[in-house]
């Protein structure tokens, strides 16, 4: 079994976590090539990862690697030219969520995967390999809950963290196109459904500056899908508590439920508090190994020559969704959702 | 301490819970009257409560018997009238929800009230003496959530009782004025808002006949509050593990979740499914404590002379709010809420 | 249908709440007459709970009250006279818990109820009232776990309450006496076995005034029973969370477990800590209820001239488990228990 | 930096499981080589590992292989005089527990560890490792707790493995040694104190194969330590809902409760059956991050050329106190335990 090689571009807080993965915890891959704009994350690869061979320069690193493969982790704005020319130089490709920030350059990363049909893209849409919500979804596939047909979603990112969705918030395309893309993305994994008219809101009470930014701290959206499922999305910045993602199934038999509590382990507190579970504290540490097993599953697909569960078109899908969503919001009206 | 006697009218499911209450489990009253239009139910009052003193006509109780409140436990559509009625009989009044079925009825218990103003007149919102719910509200006076800005409310109605619901479906009047009214009023009560704009959906996919009665089988409602609150509201009939009770309340320093696992009490199974918490069966399993607490605290509001923390205005609120719910559901359309 | 007339005997912290059941909360009962030895429990009597008719002598209130059975919830060592005394006066008896202190009062209290056969004598284990531990027994009659083998018993006062033990300590028979009563109980009703030998352990790492009084603030205590049974029963003083009653049955096919959250309602809080459940306080919250519920069911014992399920002689036997253990405690040797 | 060079022996169950996380899960670590007198073992080190120096004699292992380090997962009668090998021959040693099976080969392992002590000796303690063991530990280091003053531990095996357990059971050595060993590591480890004195019982209602093997399906021990502090250690084999392992630390100000649920993973079912969560099957499936926490942890102290936290000795005492608690349970009579 010869080792897959695999070049990995961007190496910030999440392009670690998979270039860590990469490097030592998935069998039959070799971490061959590194590249990044930033000097210090190339020192990184050096001294941690043990890759030697490292670019600045994104195009030199497909054309001069001995790689196989691409794990694109870059700014979202980068990710579709970069799907692209990594397909146009032969390489399979792994890109990180979402597939782009506008709709045509969902259309040309599209456009590539197509011209390219027997080379894998795999888009980064871990939750569905954390072991819980693939259990949920093996359940629901087996008929434990009947026919899915509503989704509740929540995901709240720690009160720790506001600062930099603070400073992020005036660029961020607003709170559904930055944190909803996942719950988007689960919603039509469980449904198997396209939601076709969305009814959004938002409400901030704690950091004006959300405001000022012509964002929200907390949104909420309501989906109606064409099959006639539901759901609904709550997500905000500023749980107390840590990091909170939960999701609700509901079907004609019975309900699955992910998380309510986002316990950080399974040891319980009792003390003068009462009976507590401490929370987690971001996504690393929470989907940590949901990240190590979609590498995992990126890398059997390379090598049974099989294109992964998601396909590009979800990508393009969701951030179509999350385009409505933030209109809806934006608009204060009924937004229809075409695709 | 001389006894407040009570009469009662209406002896159906609830009404016998209330009458119980009254006759066996609360200090310092006395169950000495009893009207229905049901003649197996006065049998039960004399029998098995031990009234003696039994009418088949209200105003005839209203009249004769030696009370000096009137417990009404009617079908929904006499609530209004026969508030007035004792009201103008100098009695006081207890009212279960809703306080009436349309909004001049309603209107016309707010003069009635307003004329009698030194009597008390009390609204059957149990969920707010729930320990639980109690408890909540405590904990949010005490500042320890922040401000509260959002809830989201579910109630689900087992899957055992659905035959009824089907029956009953073509006069209901809809799922959200049939079962969102108290999640309406605790949406009031835990924000200190008014919902003042409501979109609203629903979906059948078990039971056909919902669809068939004009109506669903699931309602969900999303609010925005007049100080910029939100509400999420998931209404539904087809529950397979019992009745779903649960609220979270979410504010700027933290959240509280209000029976996420509506349990039937603190045993917890451990057998070859895994590891169990068998559910309540219904709203009188659930409220038993909350039914015998607010009748306890009508009591308390005679003796002492003083108004309920419940309105005759709250009454037509939510009243009028779940009337809009139900028309922003069938015309499929944002709805402006005026009070 | 007649009231039952019940006088009480001891109205300290436990008999009023025996008494607010008999008073006001229970079907068919009347509260006639109450005594005390504290002049201001008979004023609460008059004015809490509207008994005028009171007094300070026991034998006094036998004689001359309008009285049918006698509640009795005084000073353990004075429970086994006043049994007999009662039912020679030829009424009805509840006791609280323990039967007696010595074994030799428990054998004159089994021969007044062997005199009196006719007469309902109801020892107030009240536990098996609670709604979680009667499910759990009825699960296991249902077969639900198949053959239950083996008990483990945890009873934790709130350390809020620990200078009253310390206080207590002295002269209270020791930590087994003083809390296993209970747990011993439950081992005998659910594994429907009697220990045969005991051996018992503790310590005491926080308030040394406990070894000082010749007992610990901790004690455990491991049971063999005559069918093969075993029973682990773990009592202590210092539980800063509250008020932790916990109790798991495991049998051939499964395993129940009552409490293992001491939780004081439904209400779960997100906040800085985690996510918390607050804990009861004490026996009055925990067993509220119970005590209504055994209340209740003494009164339809009489009505219906049926035995309670617990007898006389219950009593005898745990009184006499709890006394083995203290002498294994003490000893440091395994002790058989003969009955 | 350069890799560890690392030989296995014992290929079963554990010891794939370890092979895999050395050869693919870990930085910094080859798997060079394997030993294993089971041939399809070998087959599949080379198949599956891609490990193509494989040996039948773990001498000839030890001479010829290119390896730093031994891992030894074989038959516990065979681990004492492989380590001693191992050590001799110049290799770090990580052992799987227990130590040995007599005491005898324990003092040999530990006169070997004395020889060699500049080399690592690691003791497969994995619960150690476990995030929630460790940060249960982490906790009571950092006063959480207070003084940590008693343990209560459970082990039960799944009624699905109990036909390996009953054809096992003749040649275990009893439940004690076979099941007990963790929880008495997590005793001493968790108190820092060690047991000496034991009182065992067992009982058998389900499988009387176990009876007729002089052994039980159930043990229970209670162990009293040199500080004061109390143990209570319950094992079994017939956990109808899976694989229960539960640690209670309780301490003079709080508790903590280590998966008193020991659920499969993060998702509630609600269905017919109630609020359900399925439990995890095996040691595998529950302990899977540990394994692999303890390897990379060997592999850090041999990179660091620290000593572990666990010691030779450590071994030696819990499998002392194992011995001490089969004899107790044999013989019925409390055991002193000298060490």
């Amino acid at each position: 079994m010869k080792n897959i090689n695999v070049g990995i571009v961007g190496l910030g807080r999440l392009g670690k976590e998979h270039a860590k993965n990469l490097a030592f915890r998935i069998a039959g891959v070799k971490l061959n090539a590194a590249c990044s704009i930033v000097k210090s994350e190339l020192e990184y690869a050096k001294k941690e990862l043990g890759v030697q061979d490292v670019y600045s320069d994104y195009r030199e690193m497909l054309k001069q690697a001995d790689i196989d493969a691409v794990v694109i982790v870059t700014t979202s704005s980068e990710h579709c030219w970069q799907i692209a020319a990594a397909l146009d130089a032969g390489k399979h490709v792994f890109s990180d969520k979402p597939l782009g920030v506008t709709i045509e350059e969902c259309r040309l990363a599209e456009a590539a995967v197509a011209k390219h049909a027997d080379q894998i893209f795999f888009l980064g849409f871990m939750r569905r390999f954390d072991p819980s919500y693939a259990y949920a979804k093996e359940k629901i596939k087996q008929g434990l809950i009947g026919r899915p047909y509503m989704i509740k979603a929540t995901g709240i990112d720690p009160e720790a963290l506001v600062e930099g969705a603070i400073k992020f918030a005036p660029t961020s395309g607003g709170i559904f196109t930055d944190m909803a893309i996942h719950d988007i993305d689960l919603m039509r994994w469980f449904l198997e459904d396209n939601p076709v008219e969305v009814y959004a809101n938002g409400a901030t009470f704690k950091h004006p500056e959300f405001k000022a930014a012509n964002d929200d701290e907390t949104g909420v959206a309501m989906y109606k899908c064409a099959k006639g499922g539901i759901g609904f999305v709550h997500v905000g910045r500023t749980a107390s508590y840590g990091y909170h993602v939960e999701t609700e199934i509901i079907g004609t038999e019975g309900t699955l439920r992910i998380s309510p509590v986002p316990e950080k382990n399974l040891c319980a507190i009792y003390d003068i508090h009462g009976v507590v579970k401490e929370c987690v504290t971001g996504f690393p540490e929470r989907f940590a190994e949901a990240y190590r097993l979609e590498m995992e599953n990126f890398i059997a697909c390379i090598r049974s020559n099989k294109q992964p569960e998601v396909s590009v078109f979800d990508g393009t899908k969701s951030t179509q969704i999350a385009f409505a969503t933030t209109t809806s919001y934006r608009n204060k009206e009924v937004i229809k959702i075409g695709y």
